[in-house]
């Protein structure tokens, strides 16, 4: 009997998510979108249902030596609420399941749930449910949302339309920078225990990186400009990835100015002191858990005058082909892995 | 600076949840039912929406090497649709999170996920979403479950009332004593690797461990004979714990008779060969997911009839009172830990 084994590795994620999810075309009239957005899509009549879940495993997706725990059950919680915030949805309900090994105390699971309550209180939502159980190594977060929108007012990643504006949220690429000046720190003091962390100036990056916020405030702010996004996704993997996701689905390319990317004053100096492109970290770094999305060019009276939005190009008709316009003048395309200097 | 250490195990899982609890009160006028029951309830305008969360871990829920992935997968399924079942609800859609470490090829999770899709065609939910993560330490499966149940319908746990009738579907012990089985062929198969595993004679209680079944055909015969449960627990940590969490729940006791616990053939056979009690397997074995309901004196003849419910006692005034009457007349006391021989 010859048995094929194909490595994940040799897949990666998105290659496996794709073999997997090809037998699960959708079978109940009420699952309007199954896999494939930032949360399902589930039809209750009046409105629409939402449902997302994400797995934060110690060792994989954060490091406790410089995590502190109440921030990781905020960050656990915020970062399921944003892809509900990217269906331009309200969260309601989540449930919070943890394996946790018997290196953790009652004192340090309460801490966690102490930034899990935080989380649930910022965001308006309650804590329902889920599970506990022991685990042989280390802490598991697995935490599920549920959340609601109207039927007219659901935003997908697949709808964004040729000449459309390109806009993101906040700033980018401080989360990743943040995590940068964390890892320094900690190879640091495991050289010499005695020397203090060195965070003076990268509060900011730091802060993105320990405390993400999901953007509600944006969701309720367009509601009330009266602007629904054609098109929207969370920026988890970074500014290239996720783009390159929104592009896909939507068969459309982008063009995204370089001299539009919102990047904090912090970030350029972090990337200054750790020799990496502010722009890099920008478009590759990841976490920033801020919305990519796009609106109709009839919009952008509504939303150039909030301060908390950022035009940075323009979607195209060229499918999947994304182009970021250097301040030089030349352009460059862009790939999942980042951008080529020309 | 002093520090409390509580140990987790000082808890144990109900009390650490209890702990966790507290200060989760729902803020949101649609959560109907937060922590504490088989799933939250949401409101939905017209009917509820139920949303319930299960975590399974290598080495601590299951053990690879005898149970097939594509069992697993089926597993994680049904254990999350039988909590829905417990509110009287219909399952509708399901997210399913991994974490893989690189032990595991694509072809073997594509077996687990055979699995997920029996299930998911089995219990008519669709997949819809979930996460992919890399895992340091073998395989975690994280499922949650949302469902619907019409306004009227839906069953708590804490609604039993003096003199129901105590209900149970199926038959008690098998799962448990099926894993027993498999536990002491894998000894035999380590001490000697050439001897065949001998699951002759005990392909039931087998199947009972690694292909358990939500009970909603019974949710279905309920609804069709027109009978409400006046409340209702799924059977995961066995007829001992469950019912004690349904007589706290509900302020009430019980009286379960001996003589009517529904012990399958071959789980006397296994018992029988292990050196075990049958009842005690009954009773604390666990993992049957089978239901546990009560319903009202009226509605007995609307299920006396149904050959998978077998009414094992009633409810009495006695608050967490549980008494098991044996065959013999004499009466012992019912705790989590099982029952205390006369």
């Amino acid at each position: 009997m010859s048995e094929t084994r194909t490595e994940i590795a040799s897949l990666g994620e998105f290659g496996l998510i794709d073999r997997l999810s090809q037998p699960f075309a959708a079978a109940s009239p009420q699952t309007v979108k199954g896999i494939g957005d930032d949360a399902a899509v589930i039809d209750l009549e009046n409105e629409y249902g939402l449902l997302t879940a994400d797995l934060l495993l110690e060792g994989v997706h954060f490091d406790l030596s410089f995590f502190p725990l109440k921030h990781l059950g905020y960050k656990a919680i915020a970062v399921n609420i944003s892809d509900i915030a990217a269906m331009n949805g309200i969260p309601g309900q989540v449930t919070v399941s943890l394996a946790v090994s018997n290196r953790f105390s009652v004192e340090a699971i309460e801490e966690l749930y102490a930034g899990i309550a935080a989380a649930c209180a910022d965001f308006r939502v309650d804590l329902v449910g889920g599970d506990l159980s022991s685990s042989r190594s280390g802490l598991l977060i697995s935490v599920s949302v549920f959340g609601k929108v109207d039927k007219g007012k659901v935003v997908y990643r697949a709808s964004a339309q040729p000449n459309d504006l390109l806009c993101v949220t906040g700033d980018l690429g401080a989360a990743y920078l943040g995590l940068q000046i964390l890892e320094r720190e900690k190879q640091v003091f495991l050289a010499n225990p005695n020397m203090q962390p060195q965070l003076d100036g990268h509060d900011y990056v730091v802060q993105r990186q320990l405390k993400p916020e999901a953007r509600m405030d944006v969701i309720y702010e367009l509601a009330e400009a009266g602007v629904i996004p054609t098109a929207m996704i969370d920026l988890s993997d970074g500014l290239a990835s996720d783009l390159l996701q929104l592009s896909k689905a939507s068969n459309v390319g982008a063009m995204v100015f370089e001299e539009n990317l919102p990047i904090d004053e912090q970030t350029y100096l972090a990337a200054t002191e750790l020799n990496l492109s502010p722009v890099t970290a920008a478009l590759n770094g990841g976490e920033d858990y801020e919305l990519l999305f796009t609106v109709r060019q009839a919009d952008y009276d509504k939303i150039k005058n909030n301060p908390k939005i950022s035009v940075i190009g323009y979607v195209t008709d060229q499918p999947q082909s994304i182009t970021l316009s250097l301040k030089s003048g030349s352009k460059v395309p862009i790939t999942a892995q980042g951008w080529e200097q020309g």
